[in-house]
């Protein structure tokens, strides 16, 4: 893995936006796979501008979402309601650029992906209990490619995941891309900033490979950029 | 992974010599990482055969092993020895082809290996104990590229070691290759023949990632082949 | 280009079908595309017979055509006749692992080629003329991905391909992938056999790039291995 | 091919930079091929502020040049001197991570490219006259890998090669990578900027493959991306 720590949040979001960027110029197939959540917001900004203005040289790009929590009463999943609003709606991606995981669809969701030829690259954040995509703490299971994790309460992270619907709205499981299939990406970015992530940055380098911190696994990546602002990676430096 | 159980050690013995020679076959430098041991004798009669008769095309291929045990009185290591009795000696590979790995260069293998463009292949078997490579159960460290291991008397394969070589002879440590540097060739393929191997073939399917039986790390590889013979695989089919 | 002289068809034979094995062992989405044709008809015996046997491990791959002469009253063309006689059908492949180049589809190959990861291996033959797939001397282009050439009483190659079809059914045009789409191919393999193609072989090896002699603009290919019995090599060693 | 038609100068340098820096933050030895000449000085603002300030990530990155043109009375060559000094020397990069191209190692630099991995990026020119890297129109050859072209006085651009150099400084050769290096380099990038270069861009788009234009010939590389200004693009577009 190769850990980069810059200056600012601003040059986190910059250079996580020139890899995207890059992989978009490229003369073939391209297929991201881009997280939502709070990390990327500052590379949404940059990606939506230049998107907005040079979408008609995207037509080869696809995305792909890697986790889904949908309302039992149906309708969108949290995920795609956010990556819609914070990147696709904005920069104005067309619908059939985008591959939607859904519950309907997870167990085909990893076969799908390899027949359109493999993802290229994916940027996830890192969750400050060490979930990666929806592998959670205690749940995850690093054999599997996508599948579905049981929401329970006695897990930790019972409350943050209820609170994210409306009550009434939990399902009992949820889906995500598992280590496997994050393994097969060719190139994989972990961005992660702020003083409110710095323990997890220090837990992900000195933890052995565990589910009781998920992104340990990824450290197994063969070809893993960690890329990390100045106060994210306080507790390492 | 993908599973292939083929009918017989033969047909194993010569599908394990395709996937290398087509890898010869390319029009770019090749590296190729192949193992010692019972299991490959079979392939590398094929490949002696092919690689004499056309070793004026195989100019752009280099061979690294995997890992090695040094007598403490010096001299060739065991890898090296049995490589050069199975395939180097016999295919007359040229000496600038072969990348030797030693107690002397293990902390800059990797990098030279990097340096030199990545492993394209790598033909390992399965120890019966669930060992790869020299990863031995219960010694293993899962986050490591190339690393030495400590030989100790409580360990269960200490016997199995010490025996290698002659008295007197075993050092304290071996060096391999481990698993972050498995995870980064571009198609790794595991070989396992005969009744005695069922067993290990068994666990390595049903068994969690866990150093207790090393090769289960195996399982995160992107591009795994598994050939088995029938006998190897008859625990699991 | 790598140049490989083997002593005999059946060795040239072999190692052409050891290069699809080894692809189709790959722990991944394969793609490939195959010649049809007198050259590889010993690779078809041995693929057939593997292929046959071990078809349940075969669904991770995928056959492209790379060129077809339709008839004008309708029904298959001349080249998916000539595959599924020679391989298709014997071997047991699956429909829905066949993708048919057709004169209604011809505009859309390319994009779909890469929509489906892009091809990893093709194997050509290489005709007496210098034809490769369907680009005939002085009709080819090699700017074009596929593409349509016409067929001209003009051309001195008129009669061979009149010949294919029965009378009255010659349209006046026939579809082919392009050097441009060859040139994506991450493993090109060129095979000929035998003393009637020794002169084509040695011009293919002296010639310029030019559509005078379609198979010399191959020689560009970043990754690409002739492989010639020692008949069809007979003029250059 | 890809073109991209971005709206300045300032937007091409910036993208070109995205895609240098993108390359640079893998976790894989990176190669690459960057120009000198006036369109990259742009690009090398942005990457010469990025490199210092970030060169200890950079270690994984080494540096090739494409071409040479060496004054007779000895000395580092003009290409050299120019990277030296947009580049190489205010960026601080390490002498180890840089590879030159010279009169005395050009016949071996294709193999110790491939030894060395291949390379990944290459960010190219575009002559005014047609010329891509060395390779000037009339005295290129499409079949070479790097090469030496003589410098004669019946070329329209003698006078141009040789303004280059002090008098009495001009060498009767100068090398360069050919065509067939070119074709193996993973992703190729021509910038072009300006009115001045719209005449260029337009014959680039038109022209057949011709040595009369020698850019012509990259339209057949597999992967690459023309990224253009406005004026760069305005007689096209």
């Amino acid at each position: 893995m190769k850990n980069i720590i810059v200056d600012s949040y601003e040059e986190m979001s910059d250079l996580a936006a020139a890899i995207v960027k890059a992989e978009m110029c490229k003369d073939k197939r391209n297929n991201i796979s881009i997280t939502a959540g709070a990390s990327p917001r500052g590379m949404y900004v940059e990606l939506v501008k230049w998107y907005r203005k040079y979408k008609s040289y995207a037509g080869n790009t696809f995305f792909y979402n890697f986790d889904e929590l949908e309302p039992l009463s149906g309708g969108d999943g949290i995920t795609y309601q956010e990556l819609n609003k914070e990147f696709y709606t904005p920069a104005g991606v067309e619908k059939d650029q985008i591959r939607r995981l859904t519950y309907a669809n997870y167990k085909e969701y990893d076969e799908m992906i390899a027949s359109e030829g493999g993802l290229d690259l994916m940027v996830i954040g890192l969750g400050a209990d060490g979930h990666f995509c929806g592998n959670l703490p205690y749940a995850t299971d690093f054999l599997k490619e996508t599948y579905v994790l049981e929401i329970k309460k006695e897990y930790p992270w019972y409350e943050f995941v209820a609170g994210l619907l409306p009550e009434g709205e939990l399902p009992s499981y949820h889906v995500t891309m598992g280590l496997q299939s994050l393994l097969k990406v060719r190139h994989l970015v972990l961005i992660a900033n702020g003083k409110q992530k710095a323990e997890a940055v220090k837990t992900l380098f000195e933890s052995e490979i565990t589910t009781d911190f998920p992104a340990s696994g990824l450290k197994l990546h063969p070809n893993l950029t960690i890329l990390l602002d100045k106060d994210a990676a306080s507790l390492i430096s």
